[in-house]
Order: C-alpha cells, then structure tokens, then sequence
C-alpha cells in the first residue's frame, strides 16, 4: 500500500512553520504498513491543492492531508477534497448541533464551514478542537483530512491507524535499543556481525550523545533474539527500550533506590536540572542544584576549597570532583553530578573548547570523566548534559565507567 | 519568480527527519524575492527525483535541491540533476583535488562521486563539509542543489541569494518588532488601525509568551514609519527588532549598567539559567543560581525564612519575592530573579496548574508577578521563563510592570 502526505499552508512554503506534521504522519504510516512516497506542501489555493490531491491519488493508495480545515475563508482543505473527489460539501446537522455546544452564543457564519462535509465522508472527531477530521473512501482508494496544530492532529487521527493498519493487512512493529557513549558509526561496526533476517528493517539514528538503534517488521517474532544480540554485542551502552528517556532511567534507578540526586553546573548553566526536572514527578528524586557559572561561586555555593580552584582553576578533573561531593554535602542528597568545562567560542584557563569534565559523588565516594567534544556551543551544552547523566547510570548500576 | 523546494531523503518521507531545512529554504527564497509554489519530500530514487525536478521546472524558474550530495550510493541528487536537465556529470578535476587534501591518505573510490558535476553546472564551495552544492542555468531556469546538513547547507548556499535577488530584481527586507507579554489576538487587535500601503506584507508569528510582528517589502524605505507605529501602539511589549532574542536584550542592558543577575527557581528547574546561560560571553553579566526544586533547599540555599515557608506555602508572592531577595543577598548579585509556581500535572498546595509567581529583587527593591498560564507542562515552564526575564527587561528600565 502506498501513501502520499500533503501539508496544507502558506506559511508553510515560506517557511514560517516548520513541517513536523509530515515527519509525524510519515511515522505513522510506516506503522500502518503504508509506504510514503511523496510528501509535499502546498498553498492555500484550492485549485492547487485539489489538482495534488488528484496527483496523489494517481499514485498513491492513501492520501493523508493536514491543516485547512478550520474555519476561516483561507481553509480550503475540504473544498479541495470536495473538488477532487467529486463529493460536494453538505452540512452536517450533528456538526452544527456539536459546533453550537462548543461555543455558547452568537456565532458568525463561518464557524459552520467545520460543519460541511464532502459527500460519502465521515467526520473524525477531534478531541482538542473544534474542526473535525474527515476520511473519504474514493473508488478503493482513501483520503483522510486532519487538522493543523499537533496537539489536534494527533488525537484526531488515532482511528485512522487501526483501520489502514487493517487495509495493508501488514502493520509493522518497531523496536528500539537506546544506546549512549558510542557513536553511531562505532554503534554500527560492533553490529556488522548481525544478521538481519528478511522482512527485519534496521535503521540508526543519532542524537548527540545518542544513538536509536531501530528494527521494524511486520513479523513481531522475528524482534526480541535481534533486541537480544544488540544487548549483547553493545552491553553497558544500552541504556534503555523504545520510548524511554535517559533522564528517566535514571529517575527509575534512583527511586527503586529511594535515593535522590542534586547538581553543580557550570558550563550547562541548567540544562542538566532541566532535564532532571523535565518529567512530572521529579520533585521525588530530584532535589535541586546549583548554577556556579562565576568562578567565586563554586566555592561559595558548592564548597570547592579555594585554594583548589587558584592552583587547579574552574576546569579541572578535582575541581569537578570537589563541586559533586561539596553540593551532595550541602544539598543533603544522596548522589550530585556536576559538569565543568569549556563551551567556547573561546578558550578557557589556556584549555581548549571541549574540554569537559563532569563528576559524580555518591555514598561509595566519586568518578570523574573527562570529555573532549567538538560542535558548537549548544552542541557542548547538551552532550555533557547526556555524559553527566549517563556517569549517573552507570554509578547507580554499579557499573564500571566507560566500558570498552 | 516562482520557486519550487525540493527534499532529497528517505529518511523525511519516514518521518525520522524533521525537514527544517525546507523552511530555511523557503524563508531565504522569499527574501530573494522568489514565491515558492511547491514544496516537496522525495524518496532516494534516482528515476522518480528526476521526475520531480522536471515536474518543477515546468512550474517553476529556480529549483532548490537539499541533500543527496554525499559519497554513499544512496546519494542520487547529482545523478538526477544531471538526467532532469540533459547535463551529463563530468569529474571536476579541481573537486578531486580539494578531496584528496581534505582526506589525506587512501581513499575509497566512492569519495570521489562528490566531485562529479553535471556539463555546464558551477560547484559552490562547501565550508563546512566535503560536497559541495551545485548551480546550474538550464534555459533560463536555475537549478540549485545543496548539501542536507543544516550546518553545511546554510553556508554553501550564501552565495545563491544574492544571485536570485539579481535575477528577480525584487529582493524583499524583512523588519521585525518583538513584542512579550502580549497575546497573538491582542496584538493583532492593537494594531487593526495600522495602514499598511500595498507593497508591504504583514504577518503575526507567535511562539510561547512572544509574537513577533513582521513587514516584508521591496521597497525597504516603506519599512521605517511602520516599525515606529507598532512601537508606538504597542509600548513597553516591544522588546526588541528582527534577530534580537530576549535573554540577549537583558544581558546588554545588565552590560550597559556593568550589572549583574543570579537566578533562583523552582517550577522552571534550571530552564531560566539556561537562557541566561546561552549567549556566549554571559558569564560577564550572569553570575549563577540555585535550583530550589525541594521546598527545603528554598530555605537553605535562597534563605527563605522557613516559619513563612510553612505559612504561605512554597508555591506563593511572599514565598517568590523572599527567594529573589535572598538569593541576590546570597549570589552577590545586583539583580535576582526567582521563578516559583504549579508545572503540573497536578495541582500543588490546593493551587491549581498553571498558577506561578516571577520576582525580581534589584538596588531598589523587588516586585512579584503572578501568573495564570495554561497548557502542559513543558509550556507553562517555558512561559515562566520568558516572563522572568521581561520582568528584569522592565526593572532594569524603569518601566512599570505590566502596563496595560
């Protein structure tokens, strides 16, 4: 089964609005057992928009169009549908009724454009807006209309995967193995040995700091022995499954444990209690930290012996082994990461951009792990975000740092 | 002129990509006073590429191509250029050369496909990577093709904008009038007497607690006496123009007072140091924090008194304003900002989601916002942010909170 996405919207052509829809939609369709072959976006020009849809459909088994359902003059979505599949809108006396109750009160007329609906067309419910879906079966073929905003899109189309999934009579499975500290090309060459069976899709994609290492098949059993081998073959560097996240496995790790963690930041400037407070319900792990961006704060606020930072300076192995057992100490918790280093654009204390050392202190005492990593400043930030939390894992696990 | 955009990669029409580059594309065409009428994600196929590229061509006067470049057979975009427009590909002598000094030592053979160019196509150089982008006139069409990388393919492609902007004989200048604390609608409304002669584009771009409010004309002296009118009808609101951001507005106003500010929060858990840790060079005017995610570290780390901790609770305007003053006692800071509220999901001391309290503590005292915000989670922190740190913009200029 092929499918075909069209994102409606001007502002989408100039680039006013990323198009994530279509990664989103592509995604699912894949799942559904539909193969993407185009993906477009296109105007708010209904004769434009009609004559791709009948593009599409040339082509295509599915045609899955987003935005321009709402209610204004420049929502062509349903009009264009209309046009190309030679079903004329009607007005849905439901949708009225459904319309009226959302909005109590006088009500200018085109509201009730989100009430019209192509001939032989059912309306998707939305539960996050006011402008219904639409699918449309058309001489064997679909077309589905999903409105815009994501956060209405998403919710919108779950009936719509069942039943393609259902049509292509191949759903896929997808299965991930999470992996970090390793490259994607290191990741690669430790599984060249794999042997990927028949009807195994496997992909890699990276992240900084990251690696997804993705199977996909129609056949679920054909999964768990590949999960398995990468398992086997990548070891400490697996992190976690499918949709887990670092920050929460080591959330997981902390409260089997009922234990808790605090932070010093310096080169991170926050992003690491950021992400340690990303996840509602962190409050129960996460204690807090401390930003000691200026030198004279990492002794004031996290306890480093100054005398420590005049001989050593701000980027040094033991001054982030002092910042992690200062703050551990005075924030009462039982763990403390802490990240030191230079984020550039310039050097720092004569040390290069990307010198990085971040430090862990727990009940058994601490690790310290130095970093060199190249990118930009942003890049530097987030990778020693994922190394902090990483040396975490692999202290609450036991583990030794940094396996071969 | 019209233009067409066109996305070379499985990997899109997958959804494992994002394709932002097609908005970068867009947004540059526009100012190069190109319309782009089509916008399309293609398959790593070399057949149904060059399709697409002729498909284009029939539609439209520049074709822009992005990824596909590399050395990989997977790479076809050269390939299908060179079959679209009747160029057969050359091997660029010039182009080895530049590889082999790139890649000192022995070389697979496919390294050297980046230096085959279609008969009559010009090779842009690529300063950030190994392929270079190629332009090629093509009866009085223009084809483009750049590297995917965001990181290569903004660089590569400066020198295609000044040559469209040529051709089209109507480059566009955008101005732009950032404005915080204001709704897309309320803005809108603000300015629904503005005139705005033709020639001249208006749009509303909205994001978390911002709307940026945007001319784009040919006629760059029609631009000026607009700015000032929204800037008159919009007041304080106005933070900034065109590629100023918010936290880089503060630390020049701190600069210019040779001031500095230290942070302490809680719902935003680290997000509003990260901002203000962002800029490169912001260790001059931001001096640190304390992330004050327990209740008790609100007391040990900011000094708030714990008998008014245990009165009014941690989620409070008494609670917020104790946290800026002690912290900006304690970091030594001229100025402190303190963030305290309900992230969500759910509600905290009998407060409901979405309720939040911003202070500043400054030479002359403090002041405390309160907030009701809505939306999930990451929203109602990300909007946090952004009102702390317009709550110091107005601080540090003297203006009133919140005028209406």
């Amino acid at each position: 089964m092929r499918g075909a996405v069209v994102a409606v919207g001007t502002e989408l052509l100039l680039g006013d609005v990323v198009n994530s829809n279509a990664a989103w939609l592509g995604n699912r369709l894949r799942e559904a057992g539909v193969e993407v072959v185009t993906s477009t976006a296109v105007a708010d020009d209904v004769e434009r928009l009609a004559a791709t849809v009948r593009l599409c459909l040339a082509d295509a088994d599915v045609v899955v169009l987003c935005g321009g359902l709402g209610p204004t003059v420049d929502d062509l979505t349903r009009d264009a549908v209309a046009l190309a599949c030679d079903a004329p809108l009607r007005r849905d006396e439901g949708l009225v009724a459904h319309l009226r109750s959302l909005f109590p009160g006088d009500l200018p007329a085109d509201v009730f454009r989100q009430a019209d609906v192509p001939e032989g067309a059912e309306a998707l419910p939305n539960p996050a807006g006011s402008a219904p879906g639409l699918w449309l079966d058309k001489g064997g073929k679909v077309v589905v209309a999903l409105p815009g905003p994501p956060r209405e899109l998403q919710p919108t189309s779950e009936p719509v995967w069942p039943r393609l999934a259902a049509r292509s009579g191949r759903a896929l499975t997808t299965r991930q193995v999470l992996v970090v500290g390793l490259g994607e090309s290191v990741v690669a060459e430790r599984l060249a040995g794999l042997v990927v069976p028949d009807g195994v899709d496997l992909s890699y994609l990276a992240s900084t700091g990251l690696v997804r290492v993705r199977f996909t098949s129609a056949d679920t059993a054909l999964l768990p022995p590949l999960v398995e081998q990468v398992e086997a073959a990548l070891g400490d560097h697996v992190y976690g499954h499918d949709a887990e996240t670092l920050d929460g496995v080591v959330h997981d790790l902390l409260g089997a444990r009922d234990e808790t963690v605090a932070v010093a930041e310096s080169l991170t400037g926050g992003l690491l209690a950021a992400a340690l407070s990303t996840r509602a319900g962190s409050s129960s792990t996460f204690r807090g930290g401390v930003v000691v961006y200026a030198t004279d704060l990492k002794h004031t606020l996290a306890g480093v012996p100054s005398p420590l930072l005049h001989a050593e300076g701000a980027v040094a192995a033991s001054t982030a082994a002092a910042l992690a057992a200062g703050t551990r100490d005075r924030l009462g918790a039982d763990w403390a990461l802490a990240t030191t280093g230079v984020a550039g654009p310039s050097e720092q204390e004569g040390k290069p951009v990307g010198t990085v050392f971040v430090a862990v202190a727990g009940p058994d005492g601490g690790r310290v792990r130095e970093l060199s990593l190249r990118g930009d400043r942003a890049r530097i930030r987030e990778a020693t975000v994922v190394a902090a939390l990483d040396l975490l894992r692999r202290a609450l696990l036991g583990k030794p740092d940094r396996p071969s």
